[in-house]
């Protein structure tokens, strides 16, 4: 069976279906970030409620810890984590970004100084896609570079010259036979080293295509840009998955460009701090406004959160610093956008997608989008102060 | 209809039925604690799943936060949480020991100095009774004192004194027609006080009685010896509530003098730490020997976690300090303890409660009983120096 069908399209938005040997993933689609093998503060049961059809692991983070040997012991990561629809991993090569003073580049991929307890390893192409076989990842991400936006050019180039034979190599290990791989795009900010990329990896022939190196602190119209160039030279019979990305207006924004697939730990990651998503925008539960509050966090959303707890409640558990805030909080904004994804899906399949994205703009009072990528940049340097980056 | 209807009796240990106008509560009764109206680390659904019919509260903690204002907008604490059983709530008679540093006692009740901001306030056996019919409490507890292991026998009585004439003056303020009091026994490790106290009790006449002042360092022994005189005196008609406690090996012996109903943040503490109930006794999951392993953490265990879960995989999300891993640790040994309450219950109703407490504690390897009341002590010595103290 065909890996990707294309259902609809409507200008570029794009409904399509990935079919894996665990399942249909209808797209656009959202992956909830499991980057330990579990998705901070919340359970496989809760995944399931709120209807999650595909998690991302790390590859990076999961080789460390447990490590190979627990993972060959129980036969793989869904077993391991008790998750048995699909799962995409990373390779690393973000970790190679935000973990930079803690590697150097090698001819085949990087030597890492553990963010845990300092030892070093190698990290090469190979290792990444043998541990990835181990991981039985239904999506097989090869190892890239990640460049800055305070590189030059030409390194920027060199970098990609090395992602594409690293990922030109691992295209030829052998990976199983219900296992898939996604070349990736990089190039930086730059459209003709993307469109390089782009047709090195058209020309080595994935299931898919990601385009990485965005979502790093780059002004956002430099993101769409970006994303618009690339998506509309990538073929228009794979699925095309943009990294990191995002937040509910970069979510709708990329997939009038035609991106398939995301992942971000924005929406549990904020959860945490208690940052809620609404229709009309973000909320802060902490704030003092809703002590009294006995509304939902949504009236019109059917998440486990909103069915059973008030706002003043999970200010309370914010307040007191309750652990089940955090769950609480993160289910909330994971429906969210796995169900934006879904109506955005219904509006693409009834050729309603402008006019659904002109109303969800109009209504939804996004924070300051510099501040928004100031602030993801700040967090990683104070990862980085801290000696250890977590995502 | 009657509070309390006792069902059946196994040497003087009992089983027997609460009844509540928001359901019964089958005894022997564990109460998960829910100090700030949320038991640690699990939700209300995880609570339902595991069979929890009761859960206690804390006045003092709700007093401070959320604050009455907010409990009275949700018409109760059952609203406000979203717990439609029923619900106990401790008086704040425990913070005026483990916060001993932190208040006053006044003629009729305590001056604290709140563990959260500082702030002074009164904390008067008035205040808590009317606070308790705010929170609609369906079983409440006067106000007392809980005197320390190192105070002299004068202290211990003078103490008691004073809590008793809290007590009948409480007994006497209007509380709720589905509301009930608990009557509370003191005197420290005396028998002669507890007498006392059990006759002035007795004498008020109250729904149920509890026997408070215990497990708070002395030898177990010497709580065992105090349970038995103590329940020994106390009506037949009424439930027992032995406060604070306990581990499995103690709730067994304690039921096994006559105990009705009880209450201990141990359970979910120590899960949170890693440590987990067996039928063997306890096992630490962090420990290196589980990072392999592919069993449930309990093979006979029926609750979410054992079903879903093998111990390397909690083991992993401990070591990679997962919030997942306290849901679910706390999930695990809270329903170890419920369970362990219905296996009691059935053996009386059975006539076999006495073999099924020989079988119990001769699998069970029960922790060093000194090591794990200084444990106690220690931990409540370190939360003093921290300036807060949380339970």
């Amino acid at each position: 069976m065909k890996f990707f069908e294309l259902q609809a399209q409507n200008g570029k938005a794009r409904a399509g279906a990935l079919y894996t040997s665990r399942g249909v993933v209808q797209t656009p689609t959202f992956m909830p970030v499991a980057t330990q093998g579990a998705v901070k503060a919340i359970g496989v049961d809760d995944l399931n409620q709120i209807g999650a059809q595909i998690v991302l692991a790390n590859t990076y983070h999961l080789y460390l810890r447990p490590g190979s040997q627990v993972v060959e012991k129980f036969s793989g990561l869904h077993n391991f984590m008790g998750w048995n629809k699909p799962i995409l991993t990373d390779s690393g090569g973000f970790q190679g970004f935000s973990l930079a003073h803690l590697r150097k580049v090698t001819a085949d991929g990087f030597i890492f100084k553990s963010h845990i307890d300092g030892s070093v390893f190698n990290f090469s192409y190979e290792d990444v896609i043998k541990f990835q076989k181990t991981l039985g990842s239904d999506i097989i991400m090869p190892l890239d570079i990640c460049s800055s936006t305070n590189q030059t050019k030409s390194q920027v180039e060199e970098s990609m010259f090395l992602t594409n034979k690293w990922i030109a190599k691992a295209k030829k290990l052998q990976i199983n036979s219900d296992q898939c791989m996604f070349g990736i795009v990089q190039g930086g900010m730059y459209e003709d080293l993307r469109k390089v990329c782009v047709d090195k990896m058209i020309d080595l022939s994935f299931s898919g295509y990601a385009i990485g190196g965005l979502s790093v602190g780059e002004e956002i119209d430099v993101m769409y840009k970006i994303v618009d160039y690339t998506a509309n030279i990538l073929p228009s019979d794979s699925p095309r998955y943009l990294m990191g990305v995002g937040s509910p207006e970069n979510l709708i924004e990329c997939i009038s460009k035609g991106i398939d697939m995301f992942d971000c730990v924005l929406p549990t990651r904020i959860a945490r701090n208690g940052s809620l998503f609404l229709d009309s925008g973000r909320i802060n539960i902490t704030n003092a406004t809703f002590r009294y509050d006995d509304r939902p966090i949504d009236l019109s959303c059917s998440c486990y959160t909103c069915s059973q707890h008030s706002r003043a409640y999970i200010h309370h558990l914010f307040r007191a610093n309750e652990f089940l805030a955090y769950r609480l909080a993160s289910i909330h904004n994971l429906n969210f956008i796995i169900n934006l994804m879904k109506e955005i899906r219904k509006s693409i399949l009834s050729e309603e997608f402008d006019k659904f994205k002109k109303e969800f703009l109009s209504k939804y009072n996004s924070s300051d989008r510099q501040a928004q990528s100031r602030q993801k940049m700040m967090w990683v340097e104070s990862q980085k102060r801290k000696g250890r980056y977590k995502i």
